[in-house]
């Protein structure tokens, strides 16, 4: 009993606990937009590639150029059953997973250092939880060109493959940073010349109805729970959805959707 | 052995087959948004309701009128493992759940007879098979004040309980009516004076780029197959959505929630 106990590890701390789907490899990013998005990434450094044969063959194409760059991954085959066996339950995994280390994010200082002076549009999401949600915001955010997506260490998603694959390859292009304080946060934010922008159902101002100054902080809360008081506080402005239905609000990734349309969508000039 | 080949009853057809969540009683509905909403609509006709005590004591404001109006309903109260034993594996439930009949959904012809000649706003959706996607839709549409969703008979959810939680409620505001043929259902818009915009990400047009007409059909694709040959082709206009980023492609309920504040949202005069 002794010996067991002197060589029994500690528990693990929350952070430390290796999370459904995580491996010693990393995590398991699966899904074909996730995974061909992570291979073009040059930061990205995979450990294991699976494939069922038949996504092989559908992939084949934009496999070899992204395979050829990387000469020390070997393509498994496997079949469902392992799959299964690797992934967690309910994994849409369209038969192809990569088992990767999550990537090194930047801080929040050194992506205000990046972009001083420039106009630029990041999401703020204060306690969002749900990974689907935060990955299609990711998803958003890069498809209307916003620099990043930064929300809270706590109370927020980790990089996995849930998030990954609802993110559809954004996770890719975006930081997805998280900060141990969001006001603090956000008063950062206002320092680099963030107007920060709050969206809160009872605000008695409309979105649509003024010119956002070209560095914008679009700022969400959690579903039913909305931003919390120090947050609020912390915005220039907040203001609603500009409703005249039956129901009030949004689901907090179709509401990102929209904002980010209305602060970059409507205005580029310079789109592609 | 022959006894019991002779009971054995055969094998139910794909369709006759009661799917998961569904009761003789109607289906299940689950989440406390969907379930409250569905009890405030006089033309439900809920068999069973089913309340952890925990969720009873949450709501039990909201319920106390509700109920008053249903002498007839008597509230169960259930544990965890009742409601594991009721509802398909994963819904999350929040401790309530209504078993009902599906709605009467009005059909396309009763839909375009009741508002001639109105400013309208609808969705249609080409095949969008995914009941999140199309519940959040549907959320979207009673958010911005749209007329109804209108989508395909095959390949596109019927009303369950993933749909009806999606929704969050919006179920009870606005016709969902599935067609047989899609093509068909467009002429049948236009010729009721709906200009067709289908979202297409290869139009040469934006979205925001142009004023659409008091009655518009917003017609979208699934993702990745986007719209068929013969939706495209029934399409007044396809517009793309004016991206700018690496990613080029919108989640489709996000899509759809773009396209409404557009149409309903920034124009809205007497939004409330």
């Amino acid at each position: 009993m002794s010996s067991k106990r002197k060589t029994r590890r500690l528990p693990a701390s929350r952070e430390r606990r290796p999370a459904a789907g995580k491996q010693a490899t990393g995590q398991w990013l699966w899904g074909a937009h996730a995974v061909l998005a992570a291979l073009a990434n040059p930061q990205r450094l995979p450990a294991r590639l699976i494939l069922t044969p038949e996504a092989a063959q559908r992939h084949a194409a934009e496999l070899h150029p992204l395979l050829a760059e990387r000469p020390e991954l070997r393509p498994e085959s496997l079949g469902r059953e392992a799959f299964a066996k690797l992934l967690p339950e309910g994994a849409v995994h369209q038969g192809i997973a990569l088992a990767t280390p999550a990537l090194p994010q930047p801080g929040l200082e050194e992506l205000l250092h990046g972009n001083a002076g420039r106009a630029s549009v990041v999401i703020v999401l204060d306690q969002v939880t749900d990974p689907h949600n935060v990955g299609a915001i990711l998803r958003s955010a890069a498809v209307f060109g916003a620099d990043a997506l930064i929300t809270t260490e706590r109370h927020a998603p980790q990089e996995n493959g849930v998030l990954a694959k609802s993110a559809s390859g954004a996770l890719e292009h975006l930081p997805y940073i998280r900060v141990t304080n969001l006001a603090r946060g956000l008063e950062a934010l206002k320092a680099a010349e963030y107007w920060c922008l709050g969206f809160a159902s009872e605000a008695a101002e409309a979105l649509g109805g003024f010119a956002a100054p070209p560095r914008t902080a679009l700022v969400l809360g959690a579903e039913g729970l909305g931003l919390r008081r120090l947050t609020r506080e912390a915005c220039d402005l907040l203001v609603r959805l500009p409703v005249r239905g039956a129901i009030r609000d949004l689901n907090v990734s179709n509401a990102a959707a929209v904002g980010l349309y209305e602060l970059l969508g409507r205005s580029s000039k310079g789109e592609t």
